[in-house]
């Protein structure tokens, strides 16, 4: 949510040089996205979403990322959809960064997503992980099982700080999880951050879904694991069950669930709701002093945890077949 | 440069139902203005900026700055318009904070502005000036003369951390100022902030004004006085006389200076430059240790006021008539 790269004119102009998009009508740094500068880049060809790549992005990954979208979108997925410049690349460099230029999708996201709103998200990754299915790019999840000892490791010494018990909890959920975490789970691209932010809507409808910069080959029903624990909950951690079946209702009308993933829906859920946790203590207890960034709370996720640790089944997480 | 206040899906709708405007299509929180939190807001009927008013702003200036606008829009000069909305009023209230929708303007601010701009700035300058001379609303300001010893008593003690010799050098200019301050000049309606990032340009012409929450009444030369400071020295603090003369030539072909404005020029610049560095130390003495925001260099106007220092009338401003 920051500008962390300033672009002069002189350098946007020589970057456009190389694209067929017109002559630049206006330029407006967007507070969107944690890792990157985005722009709201207005042309004489239209409204575009230029992203300078910050020094936390990985390079190596950037044409995972812009393939995939690319893919996407021509699959007639409403997702940011690179630009080719003249020589038919999609990565440039401006101001020192690598930067790319992408279409800019319209659409407000929903702060209170309702039982509607669920079951239109549960469609769009449905859709998603079908689109994904013959994408040829493959990136592991950098942020999957084996990244969270790392993670915690980071914050285990001052975690108690958050709340007290925390570390405690999360040392023996780590423990549980590398026993039982599932094996052989259908896999493909995973959006893998698909929070309400990322969701554009135009009234009850999707219109767009953004951010795919966490995005990797990975368990699916892990994503629905991810959106089922950002989606599903109300503002004090109550679990939404009606949401939770809109959810997966309209999923299963695209993409069928298989037994083995729904036996596995409660560890997936427990898996998604720690990897949250874990990135927040991180920002939480690195947040400088008096800095202005906001980092979210991660007890939220401690609490979603908790309650996925009482869970039985998938029925009782709304897999009502 | 941030958002401050997060508006939310729910809450712009209400703010929005006391407009014609249409429905919703986008919201992005933009990185501009540093008193404020920005929006791009995308309707059915266009696009514009909303913009909520934080804290630090005084909201008995609002009428006084949407007014403004709205006076100055009407006389052609392109700056943003404040929307009105069905009561017939420029100011609502969003997420708790005063809020208002402002027309937006196409084009991009020059970082490294040549002599031509400079000429286009000062035609611009001297139509802002003619345009306000009948505008009612009255403002004082809050950053002229008399604020600069409170200022100064802000960082009196640390003003040396910037550099040595620089609290000596400040306060026998205040001293300087307080006894040589011309009185009697011709005042109207000030911009007071007309730096580069608040003129946009479409090519070689100017194509807004924005970012008037410093305006006010005072007088007109120290406007001058302040865009020759921000625009006519080159980013090694060396004083570019040509961009000055097209400055001045391009101002006097709409407004010419009188002969008591012309001989304060050399007192005015160093007043100019002696606010920006004032207002410049209390912000670099201030940052937060490890925020990401980045202060201006208060010794670039500290430069700027000791070339002026040497300065002996207008002629070697630049003011060649």
């Amino acid at each position: 949510m920051a500008v962390y790269t300033e672009v002069i004119d002189a350098d946007l102009a020589a970057f456009l040089a190389d694209y067929d998009l017109g002559r630049v009508l206006a330029l407006k740094g967007i507070a969107e996205g944690v890792e990157n500068s985005n722009y709201l880049l207005h042309v004489e060809a239209g409204y575009f979403i230029l992203t300078l790549y910050e020094k936390r992005v990985d390079e190596r990954n950037l044409p995972f990322f812009l393939g995939l979208m690319e893919h996407l979108a021509a699959r007639g997925l409403n997702c940011p959809q690179p630009v080719r410049n003249r020589s038919g690349g999609a990565l440039g460099r401006l101001a020192g960064r690598p930067a790319a230029i992408v279409t800019f999708l319209e659409g407000i996201w929903r702060s209170r997503p309702n039982a509607k709103s669920c079951a239109a998200l549960g469609e769009a990754l449905g859709r998603l992980h079908r689109a994904g299915a013959d994408f040829a790019g493959s990136r592991a999840n950098a942020l999957g099982l084996s990244a969270w000892p790392v993670l915690f490791d980071q914050v285990r010494a001052r975690a108690d700080e958050v709340h007290p018990g925390v570390a405690a909890l999360i040392e023996k959920e780590l423990a549980f999880l590398e026993t039982s975490w599932p094996a052989d789970l259908p896999q493909g691209v995973i959006h893998a951050d698909l929070f309400p932010d990322n969701v554009l809507f135009l009234g009850e409808k999707i219109s767009g879904l953004i951010d795919f910069y966490f995005a990797c080959a990975d368990d699916l029903a892990f994503d629905l694991a991810i959106c089922l624990n950002a989606w599903c909950f109300e503002p004090d951690c109550s679990f939404n069950i009606t949401k939770a079946m809109g959810l997966f209702n309209a999923y299963e009308r695209i993409r069928a669930l298989k037994a083995e993933e729904i036996e596995a829906l409660p560890i997936l859920v427990r898996g998604a709701a720690l990897r949250f946790a874990l990135t927040r203590l991180v920002d939480w207890l690195n947040v400088p002093a008096g800095a202005l960034v906001h980092p979210k709370d991660p007890l939220e996720y401690i609490r979603k945890l908790q309650f996925h640790q009482k869970v039985g089944n998938a029925r009782e997480l709304g897999l009502l077949r």
